[in-house]
């Protein structure tokens, strides 16, 4: 297996003293980055999905913090660990359902709580230490997540998976991803089927594009499909990841998860969710609390800047939905695995 | 209600001696019509898309055979119900799964045998009796499919539909598209969902229009919205159309159909089905003969022409799903309803 690819693109880097961010609404076509310099931009950049994928915009958000506490300082060496609430609350608007956002946000606070003098370095290491736990999660998690895929080189089997969980929407490798990664590179799987995921289209634009550049065969098919390719019998797993796990496993997701699910579940196909602890919510006991962000209707009744809809019809976008944890076969993270959750098996 | 709509579009129509085809792909940006003068231009038309939805295929390939039997005539008037037998076959070869088409022309063959003289007066006026009845039939089943939705003005409630099943997919008015029309002006439903039904678009390119130009309103989803929007409770019926319906029930329609299918069955939404007998195949005893249109890959990984997915990536394209008789609520034809279709009960 070749790894250039996840081992040469970062959606998330700080270079030069700034956050940059691979304009992921461009992708595959142009590479093109975005150089933030404050933490406003930064989460600008996040809303308005320059960075997505909720382990990545979680280190996007860390990085945001350096950003703001470089500016708090400079301004005043004495009131900047008060100052940066405001920075703070903006970085915490940009987006709602992802709680790694909001995850690396405390742990920034916690550490600069703990700052004496400039908090621009000690801040970026915990920004860097942040990043590179996710990588290392993710490559843990992938050697779980593969280890659970009974297939074998001389029996392969099929995955399907949903928007884009590769190193674009993490700190690196990727979560549902890297177990698909691993999967393969164990010679598991050889074949990956990768759904559209409107009105994104992260699947088509970003998920085929990592797995062709890793040599991994993928077959894009539209969302409609899945039932449809399920039933050929040939997709042993569904793998996906998470933008908010509850306490009970109720795991919120990229909308269209949930229909995956329930038509996973019918047809017999197991049911995935991989994703780093930095995803869990504890203090929601079940999905029903989680918020899901609802998006513009101009992301469904336009495509690319062009009226698609005729003038008059409405839209609703929700950009996650939650999938019950009784339609799921097992939660992957990077302490362990939970097989069929239940409250009293997870947290793990 | 207003129905200026469905009284002056047309998808199809027999115009100063020629067929007028309005061009579907590019609605609603555009109204271009394409006049097609002989048979095989009709079929190309057919495989291209220019028309689609199974009824009006049916209507089309019956004005085909119109075109096809002048064009013979006029070459010869002793072979002509011979020679004749090339053209059907190019017509039957258009499209694969909608059996509308086989069936009009069975229809028009079954006419052709009885003509003396020149055909093109005869078969016209065949041609445009398939037309009426399809729009009569319609008629009929908005009439009964609106009857099983127990919504009232009191308490009106939501439905969603997929693909297009209107005027534009039909003769005139509708299938589902006619249930829904019918249901909305007897006050029974205040809300239209209707997916956008990738990869084609016609939810959001032909129902959203349709039901705009009726004062329906409309709300577009993502398809990977349809469970996420169950889940709230609204939509009490999904109601599709269907390309080929075997002898048990069994329903091939739209890619998406069968997942919608299962969906609905999770939450307790009713799942209807509204298609003329033309539609029925009975020389199929269940639905795993059904012969599945697999699509160019191309209709997927590129969007108006623009390459969107990475090279290296492939795609599997089927146009149809098909959904067993065990997920349907009801079958709506013109002849009548069957509840939980079963083969006891189905055919009607």
């Amino acid at each position: 297996m070749t790894n250039h690819h996840h081992d040469s693109i970062r959606a998330v880097e700080w270079a030069n003293g700034a956050l940059k961010l691979l304009d992921q609404r461009l992708l595959p076509q142009q590479r093109t980055y975005v150089v933030l310099e404050n933490a406003r931009d930064t989460a600008q950049a996040i809303t308005d999905m320059v960075v997505r994928g909720a382990p990545a915009i979680g280190v996007t958000a860390a990085y945001g913090v350096v950003l703001a506490a470089r500016a708090c300082y400079a301004r005043s060496s004495t009131t900047w660990q008060g100052d940066i609430e405001a920075d703070l609350d903006v970085l915490a608007r940009s987006r709602p359902t992802a709680v790694n956002l909001f995850w690396a946000l405390d742990r920034m606070r916690g550490h600069l709580a703990h700052v004496s003098g400039d908090p621009y370095e000690p801040l970026l290491a915990e920004a860097r230490r942040i990043h590179e736990e996710d990588i290392a999660a993710n490559r843990h998690m992938g050697q779980l997540g593969a280890a659970l895929i009974a297939g074998s080189s001389q029996r392969p089997c099929a995955v399907l998976t949903h928007c884009n969980t590769g190193s674009l929407a993490t700190g690196g490798y990727g979560t549902a991803l890297g177990v698909i990664r691993a999967a393969y590179a164990a010679g598991k799987i050889n074949q990956v089927f990768a759904d559209e995921t409107r009105p994104w289209m992260q699947g088509a634009r970003l998920t085929a594009w990592e797995l062709v550049e890793d040599n991994i065969p993928v077959t894009l098919v539209v969302e409609g499909a899945g039932a449809h390719l399920m039933k050929q019998g040939a997709v042993h797993w569904v793998i996906v990841g998470a933008d908010r796990i509850a306490a009970n496993g109720d795991t919120a997701n990229k909308i269209g998860t949930y229909n995956l699910a329930i038509v996973a579940r019918y047809h017999g196909a197991k049911f995935m969710v991989v994703a780093p602890t930095s995803t869990v919510d504890m203090t929601l006991s079940n999905g029903t609390g989680i918020p899901i962000e609802i998006r513009s209707a101009d992301e469904i009744l336009n495509h690319t800047g062009t009226r698609v809809a005729a003038l008059g019809a409405a839209a609703w976008n929700p950009a996650f939905d939650v999938t019950p944890a009784e339609l799921i076969d097992a939660i992957v993270t990077e302490r362990g695995v939970v097989l069929s959750p239940t409250p009293q098996k997870w947290p793990i």
